[in-house]
């Protein structure tokens, strides 16, 4: 069994598509109990068109719903405590639930998730992870947006959490990891990227394989499992591919439509097309994964439908069923007995970063 | 009449590709006159089968080809004063040229440029401006990897310069301009660039209209004329973008490769997918502009073909015909007039950077 809790207002739609994801999700892993956080009068009719899931959810009433364009400080000093979006984490917090799952803002979920979950211990910031589709399959590239300016340290800790996720999610033993740079001879870059690579190197780490620096277009490639970044660059990078993905799919729709016979193709070909589509369809890898906190969140799109987030549902799922947060705590511990002595790893932890 | 001057030992191939180029972009541009520079032996041969070139060309031989994957420094203490590369910028320093075009490796390239013709006074470091093809036509994307992190200061000096380019190259009055950042709101994002942001509203130019932050999904809709970033993340974002398309390609031959409906299918929309690989094709839209310099450089993709050479010679010539340089130089100094004073300009220039 594996408890899911739902933020149902979350989402440029809210709850008709938290609600319907929900539901798919559950008929494909029927072994999920939900705990759905929402607003009573815009939930109820919903949740009684689905028979299926109403028996194997608790709905719980919130008063307060996050909106799509309020900044963090303004949603925690309004939502702390009381919103859908609150309480759908404090209950990983209080261990009623595995993950939590929301569509909200992705700013005032992380900041939400740090008030609540906290940092993990020698874990200095946290980071979202998403997942990429290659031409291999699915790369994980982690920060797409957690933070600004990560300092080596930062990245080894991306490195080190990326790489656990790999294993939960590839099933591969020792997943490797490349660090995004603009080139990859090791005199380029960086001075942070430059300094974890050599600390990366150094550590030769038996969780993770560290590739070496890899370049925008190697992630694509799937070059390597992990890549990791600094959450400017890599929300950026992240952005103007599936910009790219978009423009493509809109000049081809606009071309083919110009002429008869280029559309008779289109018929023809439309099996292929649709593979495509549906290899690089954001919904099918819809799920930022939060790393370094004292729990899991995953955040769906705000702007996806029921499939797009019944995929977020199924990654946590994935995640909570193959002991990512488990395999989190034991590769950091592991790091950071083989680099820090016992004093100041404690000393670290108790100043705390929220 | 323009004067370009061809490094033709540059590239994956060299000069094979580089005279071809050059051949094609003077059958398109007969007012081109060359100054080709490489090692007679392996140049000659080609040139002797262009005999259209050969009499709008003169071809200096040069003992020095610097290798693709040499390292700057290295290039540099081996390729000043007799390489090809050495030799094609510094005909732009000594007047000979408007424009010099190479497709050799773009560290050695840019760290040559920059110790020949130096930074333009008041500009603290150089950028290289991308072309890419978006939605409404073509975004001017810089810096793509001149420098490694840029401060406000530099943000602004490429804003403007990029402003000038558009002008250059779209026939635009006013260009707009967008700070890429990881939200549009004024709070979100490095400090360099909400600096940078702050600057550009007050200086309200009359040469670009500064338009706000964009994000990464931005560049390919077309948001605006101009997209300003730091050279690290701007690297990756196009190697990213570059990196969806050929995967998104690569996609779909093999799907339509899988079923002989698909492939009839493809062969009836081939005239569609031709317009979309055309308006995607790097080839067409080859050639980075060296900004910030006494002089332009342009830089080819170094595995290109004679047709994204000759790509590259023609984005060259039409920054010459539309005075690119002439526009930068004199929005700088409206822009340095209305902010700084004419004692520090001086000295500013004095310190120099090489």
């Amino acid at each position: 069994m594996v408890k899911i809790s739902i933020d149902a207002m979350g989402g440029d739609i809210g709850p008709e598509v938290c609600i319907e994801g929900a539901a798919i999700a559950l008929d494909r892993e029927p072994s999920i109990q939900y705990i759905i956080f929402g607003q009573e009068a815009a939930c109820r009719p919903i949740l009684d068109r689905f028979p299926k899931l109403k028996a194997k959810a608790e709905f719980r009433h919130c008063d307060v719903a996050i909106r799509m364009d309020e900044k963090p400080s303004q949603a925690l000093r309004r939502g702390r405590y009381t919103s859908s979006m609150w309480k759908a984490i404090e209950a990983v917090k209080l261990k009623e639930a595995d993950v939590a799952v929301s569509a909200g803002n992705t700013g005032a979920l992380m900041a939400m998730s740090k008030f609540c979950l906290r940092t993990m211990a020698n874990v200095e910031r946290p980071a979202i992870a998403g997942i990429w589709p290659t031409k291999r399959g699915e790369s994980i590239v982690l920060d797409v947006g957690a933070t600004i300016g990560a300092d080596s340290q930062a990245l080894l800790d991306y490195s080190i959490m990326g790489g656990a996720m790999a294993r939960a999610l590839f099933e591969v033993k020792r997943p490797t990891v490349g660090l995004l740079n603009v080139g990859v001879e090791e005199i380029k870059g960086q001075e942070e990227v430059k300094e974890a690579g050599r600390l990366l190197r150094e550590a030769n780490l038996d969780t993770i394989n560290y590739f070496g620096f890899v370049e925008g277009d190697d992630i694509g490639k799937g070059t390597v499992d992990v890549v990791v970044t600094e959450g400017f660059t890599g929300n950026i990078a992240l952005k103007a591919a599936e910009g790219t993905a978009r423009q493509i799919a809109e000049y081809l729709r606009e071309s083919i439509m110009r002429s008869w016979t280029a559309k008779i193709g289109y018929l023809l070909a439309k099996s292929a097309f649709d593979r495509v589509r549906e290899k690089m369809d954001p919904k099918k890898v819809n799920g930022g994964v939060f790393l370094g906190l004292n729990g899991i969140v995953i955040k769906s799109h705000g702007g996806t439908d029921g499939e797009g987030y019944a995929a977020a549902i199924k990654v946590g799922y994935d995640m909570v069923r193959n002991g990512l947060f488990e395999k989190i705590e034991a590769d950091l511990k592991k790091f950071h007995a083989l680099v820090v002595p016992p004093s100041d790893v404690e000393e670290e932890t108790a100043t705390g970063i929220v």
